[in-house]
């Protein structure tokens, strides 16, 4: 995407997540459409398949109706960017087929509000990292101490670690308040029951575009071209299961009952322009996770709680660019022992905390362990998330007036049954 | 299956694994199929996709031409098991069509020997357990002595962790030695290079076969209703990466490069008959850990390592009996906070170690750190696994004359690339 000014003749409100810079994909139903890939302008949805009845694209319509985008993320990158660069040029071009085509535009162009967004792709295997260095840090004081608060291997690699695929979920859904075991501090054996302090993770996940083979290596400087694009994440957790499980081989009840992800997938492409200066990383990286030019991306992040039946108040804002390791790096370091990756794997950033205390990414932070309640604007407090509430994520980037953003990623609780 | 006497037509040698009594599922390829669903005898298969041309089982035969076994299992366990009975029957009846139709019989009775075994599922999720208190204990006593071998949480809950599915490989393979980061205990930072202290760990792997909703969790009572079989689990692992990434979130790239498991389900049916009493848990677990009857397996299981050009050299017989969870218990638990599971999903055991020296299931116990290297049959040492070494994993139940056997998960350490 160039730097020049582009003007659709499509009606976009100035602060749409989805302008004619962003163009991302997904996956729609409505009553009359199984399912369709499709993109998004404004607060319309474009129809992929219906589109290129047109043969717009020149490419197989089959890929278009997939009840998942793994199948048209697999035809490569040079295939997907001319896609959206096609669909770019007809949104701008007065005089497009889509635009003087009532018919085909009554058949393509529908409203967000009208229809039901689907998971975007079917993930293989899902990764979870721990790259921000304040969220490390902010946990590492509440558990250690401030003066061992980061792990000795934290500055030399981008922890990560499996999570679970199959409860990975596009927003919009609700879950269960998780049960299992805890052990309370004072208790002498473990007890039983609903999760006591259930916790979001403001995080943002990229999604794989490109296979390798086992014992196959991505460089830093080759990572780009195996990420199609990213997504909203909030890695739910539940910290009390959590803190009595995890020793000695990681989270793993605490966190896999409910992940929720946003439904657009912003290509790497549209985020290209948003790219800024990565963390200064002292101690020096080993070589294969060093990288060269501007791989952060500033990426405005937020997060609310709506309560039942009540209005959303935010509760945190961060950025993407806090990140301490890029996307780069951590696929490098996820590559360098030769585990091969899969179209539609994700791989997370784990929670995005900046310095500041409006900006911490969790529950355990802004309320430090649930010793600083947070209030809402209904006046209710929140040490942790309540049954009933719905916790949103949204994310966008911005510059010279360009706005590329990802939508939302909603979920709300239900009580444990 | 009763505990009658069953004599097939078939010429079964009486230390076969694939008795009549077993019946396991799998995955073939040859010359001329690309992938049919197969049964083993002897030393043979029986390719069912061909056998039901013969309309025995009345199934779709469609099932019985994937991939994976997937669509298969799907069929739910009144028909899986009514295949396995049926094929029984026509194994035991010397007038059956199998043995009297000459033709069908020469398209569906091919030697083991001359097939290609193919991964038998597409695996979704994998999970990995440690649920070996003896493997637990000596872990514990390297890593913090005697006094605090076991964590505070392992007597009240079956450990575990997501693993990564995509480098699961069926028998036969080869893989690279991984490369990655390790932190001499002398160096001040951490070094990059192949790792040096590459393990085997024996393991077996449950494969779920019946899927749960989010919300959903499966008793011990019910959890075998879920179970569509077993297969060996060798869970490849760099000790040298694991011990400088694995704190706090647990192994990653230590695990991720590869991981073998043999190519026949094994039914849980087919194990039934094998059923052990399980450990004394005491201090007593949770209701939701607790179950009623004999619940673990005797699965006898060794280990050896076979060098370039050379013979085997068994390192370690150990038992699956030696679990201090059950697979019932693991699933309960996996599931207990509403994690949803699907068909094709493994789960493994972790480590299988016995009491004995002799039984520890991996080079990390059975050489105490590489503190005292192994003697080979052919006069050489191991510390740990050289390239060029093939690890062979074979298992199987005897009881009152009748064998069930996994065969074997076998792979060979290429050098670093």
């Amino acid at each position: 995407m160039s730097s020049t000014q582009l003007t659709t003749w499509f009606n976009v409100a100035a602060d749409s997540d989805f302008s004619i810079y962003n163009l991302p994909f997904g996956v729609y139903s409505d009553a009359n459409v199984k399912h369709h890939a499709c993109s998004a302008i404004g607060d319309t949805i474009i129809d992929l398949f219906e589109l290129e009845s047109a043969d717009v694209f020149n490419i197989s319509r089959t890929v278009l109706e997939q009840p998942v985008l793994n199948d048209f993320i697999a035809l490569g990158k040079p295939v997907t960017n001319a896609v959206r660069l096609t669909l770019q040029a007809l949104l701008t071009n007065p005089d497009s087929v889509l635009k003087t085509n009532a018919d085909l535009y009554k058949r393509v162009v529908k409203k967000q509000s009208e229809v039901k967004m689907l998971m975007p792709v079917k993930v293989g295997d899902y990764t979870d990292f721990y790259s921000s260095i304040d969220h490390a840090t902010n946990i590492g004081i509440m558990l250690r101490g401030k003066e061992n608060a980061l792990m000795p291997n934290w500055k030399h690699l981008p922890v990560g670690y499996h999570g679970r695929a199959s409860s990975i979920c596009v927003s919009g859904h609700t879950f269960r308040r998780p049960k299992g075991q805890q052990k309370p501090a004072d208790a002498e054996v473990p007890v039983y029951g609903p999760s006591k302090l259930l916790d979001f993770e403001l995080e943002t996940a990229f999604i794989i575009g490109k296979s390798t083979e086992m014992g196959e290596s991505v460089s830093t400087a080759n990572a780009a071209d195996y990420i199609f694009g990213m997504v909203l994440f909030n890695d739910w957790s539940a910290r009390d299961i959590q803190a009595w499980e995890y020793i000695p081989l990681g989270p793993f009840l605490s966190k896999n009952f409910a992940s929720t992800i946003s439904p657009w997938i912003v290509t790497l492409e549209a985020l290209e322009p948003f790219r800024v200066k990565g963390y200064t990383q002292d101690p020096p990286l080993l070589p294969y996770l060093q990288y060269q030019g501007d791989k952060n991306v500033d990426i405005k992040l937020e997060v609310a709680i709506q309560p039942e039946g009540g209005k959303p108040s935010t509760i945190c804002t961060s950025n993407y660019r806090y990140m301490y390791y890029t996307m780069e790096q951590q696929l490098a370091h996820h590559t360098v022992n030769g585990c091969n990756i899969n179209i539609g794997d994700m791989m997370a950033s784990g929670t995005i905390s900046g310095p500041e205390p409006h900006e911490f990414g969790s529950m355990m932070e802004l309320t430090w362990r649930g010793t600083k309640p947070l209030q809402l604007n209904d006046g209710t407090e929140r040490k942790f998330i309540n049954d009933g509430d719905t916790v949103i994520v949204t994310g966008y980037c911005e510059k010279d007036g360009k706005r590329v953003g990802f939508g939302k990623s909603e979920a709300k609780v239900l009580p444990a049954n």
